[in-house]
């Protein structure tokens, strides 16, 4: 139904047959172009099915992922993003490397003016760890705001009972 | 009852018969006087039936919208803002086209102070995407308004399940 | 109970036998002293169980109206605030309006240094309308204070799904 | 990956390229076998994305259905059930009829043991309609079955405040 | 679009220009046929603002209702509901007995197969009332239906703390 | 606005000056005649502010009492209910003493068919104490009822966390 | 306050020191006389603090419990009920036996005619366990209570996300 | 088990036997010394239990009062908060005097830094009171505290329903 | 710390170094005695770390389980069940033949004189389904017991709205 | 699976059988490198099942603890954090110095650029107490940060009604 080139170009979207790969790979990720460069606006994606493996014990870990970011020319595609979040399934990594992880790749792939990774995963022993992690373009507006956001970030932990 | 001349304009309004179209139409949108010009204040618009086509595969999706806004000389009419948003019914766009299309079109409409277009939409392949725009009258403090509610927007995400 | 001349004067406390009038009347407001005028305080009022007539077309509308404010000298007495919110009952008026007169009668009445008025209407045709108003005493800090009130204004709009 | 006959047979489940219909069409509904048919158990669906169009108005009316049966040796594939769902959308019908054609068309399809269709729409006018239908084959256990499900059927009504 | 004779037949969906009566009146309401007579089915209508007067002092009275029923040959129409309910608007009515009259008058409408009406009040002097009245038609099941429901009435009371 | 004499008679309903009596008094419950005796129907009062004194220690204890009961020919006032319960605020009793004073009291008064009291305290130490009492009339099928209820009770204990 | 003679002889309630154990000790459990033995009433402790270790790893385990039963001559006194608790603080035992131990102490202290005992455990390992144990004293109508509560125990788990 | 010297000193924690007055009485307030008094840091006390009476009608009120406060040098002893608040039990008083003379309690005992008192009350005629007083030490830095949080107070008021 | 015979002989809990399976093996299950085996008793387990592969697209699946039985002699150790369960990780099955298989398994391992299993999936295109099983112990009580419990499920759906 | 040094000198992550002590003891932290020490980022630990003894009475108390900080070269680990929390098991201290003790030895242990602790307790006598420490490292914009999210803290405190 679309005529627009860079959403064509997609591969993942409205494809065949999708394989599923579940070894951490960022080469999944793809773009299109934003259509309203010239205003500054979010976008977030709410990811309740992320799971990983403890690289230490190889358990399942498990996390809803919220990432927001501001685009400037490049948008990231959502079902390569699902295939990019399903590759750690099988993947060995730290909770707070996940999140760095994903913001790193998203900031290579799309220079976004801003963006942040907020990690909420199940308690092992207890406890649960929450990581977040945010970006702004250095030497911009976006780098102060990425330090505001931060400065001001979760002052209302939600209440968790582990039930 | 009311005897006020631009209430009795608007078309829609109690009107005998509505017909409604499902094909995007910004000519639907009807406007009224704002009684109160000389204060700043808000009107929000809660639109939990939104539903529009995905441009690439056709299959329907569905967001609640929040429509926020500061008005000047015109405000929009509710019953029109809702045939409106029915326009988008057989519709095809992506998430974040709607909700910059949707505010490009208020702002045209109303030439409001201030206005914000929030969108949240269900999953597709277990992730959800809000897209969130904004938009202050240049050169006002309104558009320093619209800078700093993005700055600060969303740092409390929803707790999203997918159930 | 109380020995204070204020309250002593108040007609509607504790009175015999009210009687309810439902045709708009701000003659209903009567005040007290505030008892801490020293201090700047918040009082806010919940008040659930407001209705009001469309203007347009005659049908009911429901709200819950949240009214904040500091006072000055006087203070608004809750039961006087009662029924002059009842009075609304089969009066016209659109949703907005509403809540602008209320600002400007409980302005008028008790002169304070700051006050809001958030109404939460029920929705009609599947979008309901919030409108939010505010003051400030002009040319004090309590006008600035209006202004940055409103500039963050419900940046976390709440799930609304009709139901 | 599956090797089972009556899987592959199904048209619409990985296919490449669906089409959406949006008339009415009971005939987009697929079966598979039940591969456990000695045991009685349920199956239930989550339907929230529910849209047709109000028979007498034109106008969108939303609903989310729940949807639960007794396999007997056929089950209703679940694509096919959101293709046949989506063929409501530009149909018109009443909030009862929707709910009595979408159980009379799935006992047509999979002669079940039990099933039963609750629909619970949004308001119009103030007022929502929630329909409840449930069917179990005749002469059988299954049909007291159904009777004992409408003798208890929704003692503790959810609280809703149209909000 | 609908080319039902009882549809057509009814004076308020769809009528240009309503005129609402405040004072009760019963013969607003209007009936449609059962298009699904042969099946026992469940129909409720959740209708959260409901408003009357004190019969003693005057005073606005609020309450969600949940009307449930099962047709047999007539349905109520659900606009014609939404102004018999509002017919309670400016009259005097006990909270028992509201719920009371409202089932009487439905009984009487559409000689239903079974019918219940659940009142929940805000509170006065910090005690809310819940009043439940349910019907079963004489010397058919559903009278034993009526007492069976009746007998394991709300062993569940929500949760109430006048906030 | 009533012209009932029962409900003329009562003595607190709408007076003009009540005086309040924080010592238990089982004389302050009147009640009026039930309207619709042919019926069995439930009410429920929803008390949230019920206060008394732990009898050992003298400490305040709190709770919300729901009461629910099937009228005869007799229904408790509900201001009477509320000055009744109030006269439990400085008097000394167990938790279930005190639910148990209050059935007894119900039945003495108004010769219901059923009545069931439940009370939910907030905690001492850590733990709370809810207890559960009902009645049906001897030698009736309310007798059973009782039984019945009681039988099935509170299966589903609702989460406590002590905040 | 009190002068009953049972009250007067419970060791903990209102005591100047008490001194806590953390070891599992029955002994620590006291009655008084149920003042209405003439009729069947429910009592529930609600206990969200308990713990206890796990006799295998020695970690500490966390549960809330709830405790309802029906007096029958003797009921136990809730603070000694506490201590009770306590003196599992630093005792082992697994989940299923906890439930079941606390049962059988508490069937022995008191004889009551029913009881029954749930424990909601915090997760280890992403799993939690939900012990349920009841008792109704042999070859009465209570043994059969206990049985059909079994029978309909908890058909609506709680939602449990570990968060 | 403490064998600090300040905590020895207080009067009602752990004592024997306590009793309470309900006369309002600020000598019940006692303090311990801040071990950390070179941080800034909160204490916050949720009282979910208090109560008082109406100066004007003597009818019981009720309230949760959230306490929170920066400690200098002294801290107030929570049991002794625990009587004082008692002490309101049947003393009579305007909800906004409440805060105000709680607030200047202890600010007169423990000189905090900074302190605010925030009631939220039961309705009465259908409309709650929420007062809320904050204080930060004059010429200090807390009372430019004092301020901007008076400014940002409660821009997101709780949904409230009186239910 | 146990000196039980049979907690002794378990392989996974407390054990030094677990190795984690992600293709489906029924064999990693183990049973430890049931220390109460003269008492019918509940146990639960809630399962929210539960994920599979779509069989047909190779697409991961999420839910949460929710397992609970009454035991005969034996009892599913809670390591071995969490063991078992991420053996589905990387296996494809439908989710109706998830709950089954696991069924299955379990009753072969234990024979339980009853055992139910619910899952809860997220939604694939907008509709989630929630399969339950359950079996009682052919001809005993335990049958009927599954029978009962069958013909009562669910008639409470939660609300589902997919986010 | 893990070849980081510093994972690996980890004693408690994975090891074999884990003794814990529930006397004070922070030399049970451990800690491992920051893997991305250029940024800034939150880590927050949720941690619901914190117990400790009061030290005046001895009685057990209970707290939820929220820990999150920005690590500069140093993260603690999180299993060591569990043992850590779980020595203060049977240790004596007060609510506030429990969540300052926590903050010191995080401090001490891992240098951190940001920590706050916040300890919600509860209730006892019907008060609960939440405490909140925060630390910037002095002389950088984290001591700054500190002071400002002190400043901001809590001013939305959640309902506490003590279930
Ligand atoms: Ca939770
Ligand atoms: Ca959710
Ligand atoms: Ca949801
Ligand atoms: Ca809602
Ligand atoms: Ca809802
Ligand atoms: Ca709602
Ligand atoms: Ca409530
Ligand atoms: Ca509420
Ligand atoms: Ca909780
Ligand atoms: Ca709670
Ligand atoms: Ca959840
Ligand atoms: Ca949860
Ligand atoms: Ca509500
Ligand atoms: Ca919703
Ligand atoms: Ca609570
Ligand atoms: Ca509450």
């Amino acid at each position: 139904m679309s005529d627009r080139k860079d959403v064509e170009r997609l591969t993942h979207l409205g494809s065949e047959k999708t394989t599923y790969t579940f070894e951490y790979n960022p080469q999944l990720l793809e773009t299109f172009d934003n259509n309203h460069p010239n205003r500054d606006y979010f976008v977030k994606f709410n990811c309740p099915e992320f799971t990983t493996l403890c690289p230490k014990t190889g358990q399942p870990d498990f996390a809803t992922l919220y990432i927001s970011y501001i685009p400037d020319k490049k948008m990231v595609e959502s079902k390569s993003l699902k295939l990019y979040l399903f590759s750690f399934r099988n993947h060995g990594g730290f909770h707070e490397d996940a999140v760095n992880v994903i913001l790193n790749d998203l900031v290579e792939l799309m220079d976004p003016r801003y963006i942040e990774v907020w990690g909420k995963f199940t308690p092992r022993g207890g406890i649960s760890i929450d990581p977040y992690v945010n970006y702004g373009r250095p030497n911009t507006k976006y780098e102060e705001m990425a330090e505001k956001r931060l400065l001001y970030h979760d002052m209302y932990p939600e209440t968790i009972d582990n039930r």
